[in-house]
């Protein structure tokens, strides 16, 4: 009997021990702990695990592999914990989003003979509460495995065997390139969220501005009401890394500026490609410097569908200028 | 038999008019023309009007208000136009997101006895294609107008008319402290969004990148997705208030970005403060410059309410932070 033990049983640790029974793996059973009895009792009533301990020491013992759903905090303390206390053999994968320090932490704590293999999926949409908790939400999603060079191949095939099982598509990374692209991708949008409303909100003006508030607004500042704490939690885990991303996001806007101040010839240039840029994310025709993901047929349809949208924009827009001229004419009723 | 004329009919013009057909106005026909011929078919299908006319002179022969829907080109043309061609007494007004121009074109083009009546509806929800166009937008919403100093009060009151008529609040402004407003929370976030899209998909890692990109790159990009053309219109409707908007935000990036890189104390207490920052926007409980808009009662059952989040939430951290002790111990299923 393999025995599989999620720690945590937050909204994302409920979700992988949903989708795992809902896998109906042969022949293993899947504990859960918590600190939170809330998490706990609501992991046991969705029907996330098989049962749940209320002592680590009690969840983890025989368990082939620990899955570890916490904050930053508590990840190092389970480490420490967990990294001394487990039988030889045993597997330690995380769920967290910044994977350098865990490497770290891992390097320190970890005994030989216990594995930490650092994970994060990637669900297509946020899973912030416990209502949110969702057996399918990694399926078809990225799975980012981040193995330490001086893991064995066993230890590393178990969490690809996780990824497969939740029905996410494992991929590795190296654990200082992925926390950068983390960097850029998921915090530097919250730092960003947050100094439009301080900008905003600071300004003499916003008692009366708040009544003009756009959709444009609500959008890019939305995330900015996120639990603060995250948010601040988030901005340490990599400051160094967070902090490039900042200078190179404040040399975007500073060539923004100059364009717009000098009414630059490049401006609408320079629209057109961050439109086209996302456009290009969002129908998924990036190119892939590991090679092409998709077989090449359907690919080059991507780009085709695509090329078209990007004409028919075009077309669009040239039928817009050409509308813009009026005549005071007398024509009649149509 | 008042007529009122709405010179465009696109989505928000044709919006207008359905909201106008839906008031019932006794003694009033909605006229209607548009140099797109799909716009006017289209403003006829749904009813927003009683009748289109082809030509521009046909259409506003006789109106007692003309509304015009359309972009800041297009306003300049048909201020010129029909500056000089409308019958003494006739009202303009537009819908558009500039004011202060809008002010210096009619004071240039528009002769005596005809009054431009700037104004601008601010919808709850964006109103971009045709198919979203819906006589209640604007009810219980926000609609400015920006009255010049030399209009005669029953000019202005046409307008505020139609903002009535339409079950907005009108409210009046300033031209350029409009255009400040707008600036800050209407064409700010589109360049932030831009230059996000900019940022990240300019480095070298992006082709690997894009694979891990979050909920949260997507939100905060979102608006680099809107028409190019219109985003570039946006940025040059107003460069120089524009640019002391950008010139804000980078001096808070720089702000955030001190604080995270030197490790700061007051980080958590920034976040917080835009959190909160948002949640009072979010709640209506700014206070608001111009003396409380809400009765008194409920604006303070909006502050009680919104003060037991905050200390909901605040219990919820203190939770977390207890909870975040890990022991080892071997305690019984529960």
């Amino acid at each position: 009997m393999e025995r599989i033990t999620i720690v945590g049983l937050g909204p994302l640790g409920t979700s992988v021990g949903l989708g795992l029974k809902k896998a109906n793996l042969a022949n293993a059973e899947i504990i859960g702990t918590s600190r939170e009895r809330r998490n706990a009792s609501n992991a046991n009533k969705v029907g996330a695990v098989d049962r749940t301990y209320a002592g680590l020491g009690a969840a983890v013992n025989g368990a082939n592999l620990v899955i570890l759903d916490a904050d930053m905090g508590e990840t190092e303390d389970l480490l420490k914990t967990l990294g001394q206390r487990l039988e030889p053999g045993t597997v330690i994968t995380d769920l967290g989003v910044m994977k350098s320090r865990v490497v770290e932490w891992a390097e320190q704590y970890v005994k030989e003979g216990v594995y930490f293999i650092p994970g994060r999926p990637l669900p297509k949409k946020p899973i912030a509460n416990l209502e949110d908790a969702d057996g399918d939400a990694f399926r078809d999603c990225r799975y980012c495995i981040v193995p330490p060079v001086s893991a064995p191949e066993a230890a590393v095939k178990t969490v690809v065997g996780l990824a497969d099982a939740l029905g996410a598509k494992p991929f590795f990374m190296d654990a200082l390139e992925h926390d950068s692209f983390a960097a850029g991708t998921s915090y530097l949008p919250v730092v960003l969220s947050a100094a439009l409303v301080t900008a905003t909100t600071s300004s003499e003006s916003w008692r009366e501005m708040h009544r003009l508030v756009s959709t444009e607004w609500e959008t890019v500042s939305r995330l900015a009401s996120e639990n603060p704490e995250d948010n601040h939690a988030i901005s340490k885990a990599n400051p160094e890394l967070l902090a490039q991303w900042i200078d190179k996001l404040i040399a975007e806007l500073q060539a923004y500026r100059a364009q717009i101040a000098e009414d630059g010839e490049d401006l609408l240039h320079v629209f057109i490609e961050a439109w086209e840029a996302r456009a290009r994310w969002e129908h998924g025709v990036v190119e892939d410097r590991a090679g092409p993901e998709l077989p090449t047929s359907m690919q080059s349809m991507g780009a085709f569908l695509f090329g078209d949208r990007l004409m028919r924009r075009q077309r669009e827009m040239s039928e817009r200028e050409k509308a813009r001229q009026w005549t005071y004419d007398r024509g009649g009723r149509r």
